[in-house]
């Protein structure tokens, strides 16, 4: 009778932002600013790990970065110039606090926290042999991985450590890990995830996007490289790759949907991305109508471009409410559309007796497509063209974004006009991949070598994701075990 | 050195939203609802109150509607198939639970709950005598004086024992009341806040705006007049005007910015309005540049309507981050305008190096708009012209809205130039009150007996504040001697 | 299968306790203290209002005192050298914040502040009246109606207004009373709870009983007489009679139950009191044995007069868990009495094959006696006698102690044989009524003008339960309307 | 000016309880109430692991047992029909909930759950090596050592691995240890700490202490002897004794204070033991007196057995509040002794002009005693002489107790003149340890070979405390890092 959730937000989601600075008086306030200008990258818990001379202070908590840190005395008591922070989204079941990131050890040579964006393709191989020779776990993390595989290394320095431990990995990373020894960040050998670094006064930062070096007023740098290793310590950044020259695989859904419009990502704006994605569009798939109107608010820019080209108004034709909804008791009976509508009204002002081509970034499982279409109907379109600024989602990721099984992602049961029709509209066009590689400056797809993953779109994996190849899954005991609030 | 709530919003308030309904067995779910899409109206508190059979139930807590109703088991407490529901916002002081709506008492014929959205004028005058007569107050709120005035009413029906109450108070007052005779809906004699008539179903609902009504499907009706009370019994809907004809003076300031842009009120669509006074504003006082930009998210759809009238581009030149990011400690040194970047951040790539208009709804202290105006010159722009969509805001008001002291109000001190120079702007210019009223629908405003509430722009008001002018101040004690968090 | 609250503890318990102070700088804390001390007469809540030159302070909340005022940031908020306190039990569907004293009130006058132990017999009949009178309840307690009578008085100087209001209402009341004209202290005219004077330097206290007293270090000045009413201002203790000199019918279950052994009150020390029931009860009722062991905590005193008296070993053949135990989850099958045994352990080394008496202040419903008797002999009694310190409560009390109704009450339904079958005794007996009255130094109960309330087991009540008697119960609607959290 | 904790309890405690049980339906609710009877040996913080099939489920909380199991809520989702359980007191600094037990690890072979009672002396020094090796520490309990042995353990079964890390530990401990494999308990060979062996119909139990047999209605089946381990599976109760017979030392303080009244320890009842104390005492060091105060509630049953040996009349001289008042704000001026009021108030009737005995268990630090025969002194005591069930307490325990810095045990900085003048008693005497051994059975001490653990009193420590002999101490990192809530 009663369900909770009753809005699917139906997006992939990204599940990861990390945030580094190394020598600021107020490192643990920046690093607070930078993970709230990162929230969109994870919602559900956050944390700080800073350091003081050789102490190291600690706050991880569930919620919002503001809820974790908006109080002066959570500051006050991370003391130190040094420090790293994380922001994580991650599905139910996992939400523990003992999850939360940075994690923290305490090794032979000190203490050693590290956050991490990304996802271990082979976390789980390596974590039984670890149990098998006595490790014990305390998370149910991949990353937890990473910092017993730099416990048991034979290694000298903390550097040599970590690298050995990246040796053994495989999949999608971009890390902050910091020490006595100093901050360091690497991307994986494909930099599938961003990282980027950052200059304020004196001041080293490290963060996942641009828009947290905004946030505190640091200047932007350069983008950490795929396979890229930089230490930072008192005498500067110093650079190593110890997987010498590797071939870049960015991921290109961070353009579509994950990044801030505000960011510059790899040296391109993602806002300016997402306009030129929409005229890409609006030149592939144009249709007469009276109005664009974008499905709020991921879908503004690309609906911008797309009108913009295409020579017809844009309009607010959806309204959206900010205050978020999710939990809400859903009345059972005559009331329809009550999810839809607990984040989205029609404006129909804006919709009543018009031809209206709606501008959304994806269609993941489509139920949310579906009500919003049939709400600007209810609302008086007289048409309704819907325009995907992505091309059809078919593939699970295995780097670091939440997705569906494989059998839930629409476009990896149905052709376009199966989905146009399951959808509701007139009609429903997706951006090619050619031209979405053309909205991002490529000449298009190289498909011997693609510039991107874009596994996503093409099933076609940087890394073979051998645990889900095997089989191998996360440890049930330990989830088990664990408080969910805890 | 720290500071809090480092981010002026600057912004005019709605103090309350208020929701009722009559005959439906989901009747606390789909008032739940109507407060969430009312929310706008106030964010601090919320509270329903059902009647089942002669039983009323009552649920009322700080903090959005969400996390008041957001639990099944609160719903399901509150029984029965009438309710009536308050949002509400107010200054720090007074954020106390005693003072959340609807407030409700046993009176000799039973209980009644009454929400109230307005204030009123003469309530300290009326407290003191009821103090006086014996009368002991539970919370400091004006609305607490009606409740008062009907229990002494010497009168006979409830119905006549409310309207006796009403004829008493001064100001503006939108009620929505529910007893056992049943639910109530009444609109001060100049209508000054908004009130409207819904049906789903069998069933009638009363709300703020129609944004509530589309949320729960329900059809909109009409707008309850100005100084109407409608009573609302299974027999059904009846009208009664205990001050004859009166004259609508609706508050103007509902089209500019604290109605959402989705509601119809009083005949006209908000966002149709909005964007006519973009529109009027571009003919009043246009000026060349390469870019319209919106103060995101209320300078929307007039910045469209400037931009459409200009035949300039609209582009979103500052991003919005929409976790909220109050309560953030702010660093003191080199980190300039970490507040209002908890918020906003200039898209640059929109920005640099081109002449921006910047077009946002009201200018209150102004202290936003300079530090908005230097972060999009810091972002590259070349020129910057401000443009209002509503006339100076020179007064305060008494009826619902939280405004600053007079004295603190920018345009209360400055002329126009005087504000272009304080913002930093290249050129600034408010829309006419007359060009308001255009965009509105009238031929412009009448002096002589205005059409609508208007005194934040002409310290015309349509009621004489009398409390305020003879000194009357709220009662002191009761507030002190209250736990802020009870 | 599963039940909360297993372990019934079947006593009849105090409702209420107070504390008052007037001049002393830390008089918040010292009230604290005083509350602790006081604990025993009510664990539900607690409240202190302290008076600052014209400002009153206040915190309520529910819990025990050292949880409600055991932070210095809530002491410090207190400010003033005048203060009232209150704790309070009552029954579950009461527990609301609204309800915990002390009350306060702001009247045309000012503010004032009221802690009360007792019980109204006419209060609901009050309130009607008060009600029709259009008075505005926000209480379910009886107090509330002291507060509106006061309010409406016509009379002039407050105390002339309390005195006003104390003619109006009957039953038992011990009370505090705190303006900005001094503080008050008052019995009913048959002094039914108990009130005291005291003195700490330059400063006067009111409190329940002497303990309060003594864990401040203040000097015990003398009871406040029956119909009394003590005026305390900067000029000292004044003392009126509205009532002229009226009878004393103190309540003789203080001395056997509620009062605090180390307390002294009406002139007799508890602990004295109770060891003379003991001897006395031994002299009545003397049985051959090996062993006399006290029922702990409240048997220990009389226990040992008894066995002083018998000649008999005293020994604690039952030790009880001090810490709580209450809600514990009571597995259901094979392990009986782990309800009793949350609190009570049998101690084997001193009851294995021996006669044991067992000694206990009261029967109220017997369903713990039967237990713990039942426990003594699986523990290896060969005979267990039982010998109460009071005799049969066979009525209920309307004078501020929570009984059970008269029906659930084991002695208006059994006789002592019949009792003594059901808790499976191989004898019982009580102490007699003339032989308790000897006890606490009277020659014995004075049938025409009995000396002390004693209602509980002789029905013969000291003032007619009017509001019983006529089937008033309080108002329903104002306590389902309430969360029983605030 | 104000202090919090004013009072100074001035006891050794004991710092840990066990509980398991195998084969019952109901063991998480059994355990709950095992540990309940247990809380005295810990109040703060306990946990439970219980196993249903091979899944573990896991609840662990600061605070009473009836706080952390006292909801229905958790001990359903406590599944299974195996449990271990603990309760914990620690120094305010190690409250961690990650160092809650029971310990939990997921290794090769599954899970296991680790309770402990005791304490190791070489814990850090293995700590150290397992570091160097790559072992990651979650907490900073000795006890964690002991899962790490047992997970780098290269021996087969678990039942092997255990005894591997046990051969490898020095120090105290009773443990209970749940795996997929069965429950086991195990004590060192010196049993320092207790650890019995119940049945309870067809199920096993491990408990501390009998009491925590008797509330769930268990038979006493025995205890487990030093140096044993018992595999309890469905099998049944099996016995190895990996260190071959051992010397048993058993901790002599558990019968003077640790230990509950009613529990049978070692085959002696603890109450007889306390009264046979008492009587050596009144043999020992009898005074003429008009009576014996026991301090309570401790002191109860060696007064009793000192009373009836001196025969001399026993009372309740002190009553103790039994409300906590741990935290409440001391007023600092004239008022004296508030610290001590909060908890005791002499019972004047008893006291006033008596020559008083005073009888308490031990002296530690010795401020307490002070406070209390000052209290007696003006409550009218002619002459206060103080008995101490124990010898002079003059040595740090290193094996479970909680124990001063040596200097600040007032036995080891002054003779027992000394300490009477301190104290401020007329005279003061400590039960011989000849005196001690005889009361609890044995002909006198065997100084050759000590038939107790009475290091306390003698120094004379079963185990050589090496890692405090050497100067290690527990890592400070972990400890610094964690949040004290988590």
């Amino acid at each position: 009778m009663f369900t909770t959730n009753p809005y699917d937000d139906d997006h992939l989601r990204e599940e990861c932002g990390v945030f580094g600075i190394y020598g600021h008086p107020e490192a643990a306030a920046l690093t607070a600013l930078g993970l709230h200008a990162l929230q969109h990258r994870g919602q559900e818990a956050a944390g700080i790990v800073s350091l003081d001379g050789d102490k190291f202070h600690n706050h991880r908590d569930l919620g919002h970065v503001e809820d974790c840190f908006g109080s002066e005395n959570v500051i006050r008591k991370l003391k130190g110039a040094k420090a790293v922070g994380h922001v994580r989204y991650s599905t139910t079941g996992e939400t523990l606090l003992r999850n939360v990131q940075p994690l923290f050890a305490e090794m032979e040579f000190g203490g050693l926290a590290l956050g991490h964006n990304g996802n271990l393709t082979n976390a789980q191989a390596l974590r039984r042999s670890l149990v098998k020779r006595g490790c014990l776990f305390q998370s149910t993390t991949d990353t937890e991985v990473i910092i017993h595989l730099i416990a048991i290394s034979l290694h000298g320095p903390v550097e040599d450590r970590v690298i050995d431990a990246l040796r053994q990995i495989d999949g999608a990373y971009s890390l902050v890990c910091l020490t006595g020894e100093g901050l360091m960040g690497m991307r994986d050998p494909q930099g599938i995830r961003p990282l980027v670094l950052g200059k304020l006064d004196g001041a080293w930062c490290l963060a996942s996007e641009t828009c947290a070096l905004d946030i505190i007023g640091a200047e932007f740098v350069r983008d950490i490289e795929a396979g890229e290793v930089v230490i930072i310590t008192d005498a500067g950044v110093r650079s190593v790759k110890p997987f010498g020259d590797t071939k870049r695989r960015f991921c290109i859904f961070e353009y579509i949907y994950f990044a801030r419009p505000d960011s510059i990502v790899e040296g391109t704006s993602v806002y300016d991305a997402r306009k030129r994605i929409g005229a890409e569009l609006a030149r592939e798939s144009f249709v007469d109508a009276d109005v664009v109107v974008p499905v709020p608010d991921s879908g503004v820019p690309a609906a911008l471009g797309f009108a913009t080209e295409a020579k017809l108004p844009f309009d607010l034709g959806i309204i959206r409410n900010h205050y978020v909804g999710r939990t809400f008791i859903q009345p059972t009976d005559q009331t329809r559309h009550v999810g839809v509508k607990m984040k989205h009204n029609p404006n129909k002002a804006t919709i009543q007796g018009k031809r209206v081509i709606l501008v959304d970034d994806s269609i993941v499982r489509g139920t949310t497509s579906r009500k919003i279409v049939e709400m600007v109907r209810q609302a008086g379109a007289t048409e309704v063209h819907m325009r995907i600024s992505s091309p059809p989602t078919t593939h699970s990721c295995y780097f670091g974004i939440d997705t569906p099984e494989r059998d839930k992602l629409l476009a990896s049961r149905y052709d376009v006009q199966g989905m146009a029709d399951l959808i509701g509209v007139d009609s429903l066009a997706f951006i090619s991949i050619d031209g979405l590689y053309r909205a991002v400056g490529e000449p298009g797809r190289n498909s011997h070598s693609p510039q991107f993953c874009d596994a996503c779109f093409t099933g076609d994996y940087p890394v073979i994701p051998t645990d889900y190849m095997d089989g191998l899954t996360e440890s049930k005991q330990l989830s088990l075990l664990t408080d969910p609030k805890k």
